[in-house]
C-alpha cells in the first residue's frame, strides 16, 4: 500500500496565495510585529522566516530585536506601545525569553485581540469554552491540513500523544468541537499513559507531539491509520552538510507503506504553522478594523 | 461484588468542616455574592442552598435578586460595583439569564480574581495552559471526590462522555495535568462518537456527563470499573411526592454489584459542586488579600 503524503509546503503555498490575493483585491495590508530578545540562533531563523512569509503575501512586518539583558519592564513597555498602535495587527513574542523575563507575564501583556499566536489565556479559554477566536498555530495547522486532504476526523478516533500547551492540549480542545473538521473522539496520551502503543493502535488518526525523535513505531500505529507527526527534532548526522538533520517523533517504518497517509518531517506540519500565523494576522486585522 | 459508594454528602461535610475551622481559627470570613435574575424556581433553590452553605461555614453572603426584565447594562453595572468592593471575594452569576442578556458578556465582566465559578475565559485558559487558578466547581468536585476515596486516576484510562464547558471539557483538561490526582489517559466522547459503548468499556473510570437519564448501561461500563455520574435529570414519577424524581445518566444496572465504585444520584457529585464553590471562595479571598 502506497501512502498519501500530506504535503505542508503545498497547503502553505495555497494559503499564502489566498492571503496574497486578499491583499491584492482589498489593498489592506495587515501588520505583524515580532519581538525577539537575545541572540538565540534558532529563534533568529524562525523570526527571519516569518518576515519573509509576510513579504511574500504582502503583509507589513517589523522585528524588534532586543538585547538579552534587557529588563522585563522594558519588554512590557514595548508590548504596551505595540498594543496601542493601530498599524500593528498581530504581536508575536518569540520564545524562549531569557530566564529573567517571565514568558507568561509578557504573553499575557499582549492584547488578546492581537495575540495571533493564540497563547493568551483569554484565547485559550475561548477555545476551551467552544467559541475559539485565535487558535494556536500548530493545532490549527493540523486541522487545516487534514481538511485540505479530505481526511475525515468527525466520528473518528484520534490519539494525541503529548500534552503541551503548544500542541497537545489545544489540539484536543479543537478536535472535540462540533463541526465537520472536528467532532473527533480524542484520547490524550502522555508520559504517564500505560500501554501507550495499545492505546494508539485504537486510533484512526495518531498525532505524535511529544518531541522524542523516532519514538513512535509500527507498535503505535495500526496499519492504514493516518499519522500526523508534529515533532521537529535535530539529530546528529555526520554525513549531513550541517552535521545534523531534522526528524520527527515517528520512525520511518510506521509511515511509508504502513500509514494510509502521513505528514513528513520536514515538510509536513512545520510549514502549516507559519501559514496559520499569517491567517490569524489577517483575521486579527479584520477583528480590529471590521 | 458489592460496590463502594462515593458519598458526596460525606466529602462535602468534611470540606465544610475544614472551611468552618479555617474561619474559626483565623477570624477571616470570605464574602460570596450571587446575582440572580428573574424568578426561575430551580435557580432560586440553587441560590438558597448556596446561601445556607455559606452560613454553615461562616462565610458572609448576599444574593442580589434582579427582575427578569432588567437591562443588560444594569446587570453589568452591578457586576462592576461588586468587582470594586473589597468585601466581595467571590461573584457568582446564576445561569440561565433571560434571553435578552448575554451570559458570556456578564460572565466575562466578572473580575477573573473573583470568578469562583471558574468560567471566565481567563480561568479556563489558565486551566488549559496547565497552571489553573479557579477550576469550574463540578470538574474540581469530581477530582476531589476520587482523591478522597483513594480512587487512583494516574496512569488509568478515563472516558468522559459529554463535552460541555461546564463539565466534560474542563474535566479533560484537569485530569490530564501532571500530578497524583490527575495524570489520567483521557478520552473525550460525545454525540458524534462511534461505538460509544466500546470506547467506554476500555476505561477504568467512566464519567457520564451528557444529561440523558439512564443512558449508560452495562454495555458502557466494564465490570469493576469506577463510574462517576454527573447527570442530574428530573424524570416524572407519579408515585413520588413531588411528582418527579432525580436520576443520573447511568442506569442502576451498571452501578450496584457491577461497578467497583460509583457516585449515586442524588448524593454523589451534586453536593461536591457547592463544596468546591466555597473552597474557591476561600481561595479567592486569600488571592486577593494574601
Amino acid at each position: 500500500m502506497s501512502s498519501l503524503i500530506l504535503n505542508g509546503h503545498e497547503v502553505r503555498d495555497r494559503i499564502f496565495a489566498d492571503l496574497a490575493r486578499r491583499v491584492e483585491e482589498t489593498g489592506r495590508r495587515p501588520g505583524l510585529h515580532v519581538i525577539l530578545v537575545g541572540d538565540d540562533p534558532a529563534s533568529a531563523v524562525y523570526v527571519r522566516s516569518k518576515g519573509k512569509a509576510c513579504e511574500k503575501v504582502g503583509f507589513t512586518h517589523e522585528t524588534h530585536i532586543l538585547p538579552a539583558d534587557i529588563s522585563e519592564s522594558s519588554v512590557l513597555d514595548l508590548v504596551a506601545r505595540l498594543n496601542a498602535d493601530d498599524s500593528v495587527n498581530g504581536i508575536l513574542v518569540q520564545i524562549p525569553l531569557p530566564a529573567h523575563i517571565s514568558e507568561e507575564k509578557v504573553q499575557r501583556a499582549v492584547l488578546s485581540e492581537k495575540d495571533v499566536d493564540g497563547f493568551h489565556p483569554e484565547n485559550l479559554g475561548r477555545l476551551l469554552a467552544g467559541h475559539p477566536r485565535f487558535v494556536a498555530c500548530t493545532p490549527l495547522g493540523v486541522q487545516v491540513m487534514l481538511e485540505h486532504y479530505g481526511v475525515t476526523v468527525a466520528g473518528k478516533r484520534m490519539a494525541i500523544v503529548g500534552r503541551s500547551v503548544i500542541v497537545g492540549r489545544p489540539l484536543a480542545m479543537l478536535m472535540t468541537l462540533k463541526g465537520s473538521a472536528a467532532n473527533a473522539t480524542v484520547t490524550i496520551c502522555h508520559s504517564a499513559t500505560s500501554d501507550l502503543a495499545g492505546v494508539c493502535r485504537e486510533a484512526d488518526i495518531v498525532v505524535a507531539a511529544m518531541g522524542v525523535p523516532g519514538f513512535m513505531t509500527r507498535e503505535h500505529v495500526r496499519q492504514g491509520a493516518v499519522v500526523v507527526d508534529v515533532g521537529i527534532n535535530r539529530v546528529d548526522d555526520p554525513g549531513a552538510k550541517k552535521g545534523y538533520r531534522i526528524v520527527g517523533d515517528v520512525a520511518p517504518e510506521a509511515l511509508e507503506d504502513w500509514a494510509s497517509a502521513y505528514t513528513p518531517v520536514p515538510g509536513g506540519v512545520g510549514p502549516m504553522t507559519i501559514a496559520m500565523l499569517l491567517r490569524n494576522t489577517w483575521d486579527a486585522m479584520v477583528l480590529q478594523q471590521g
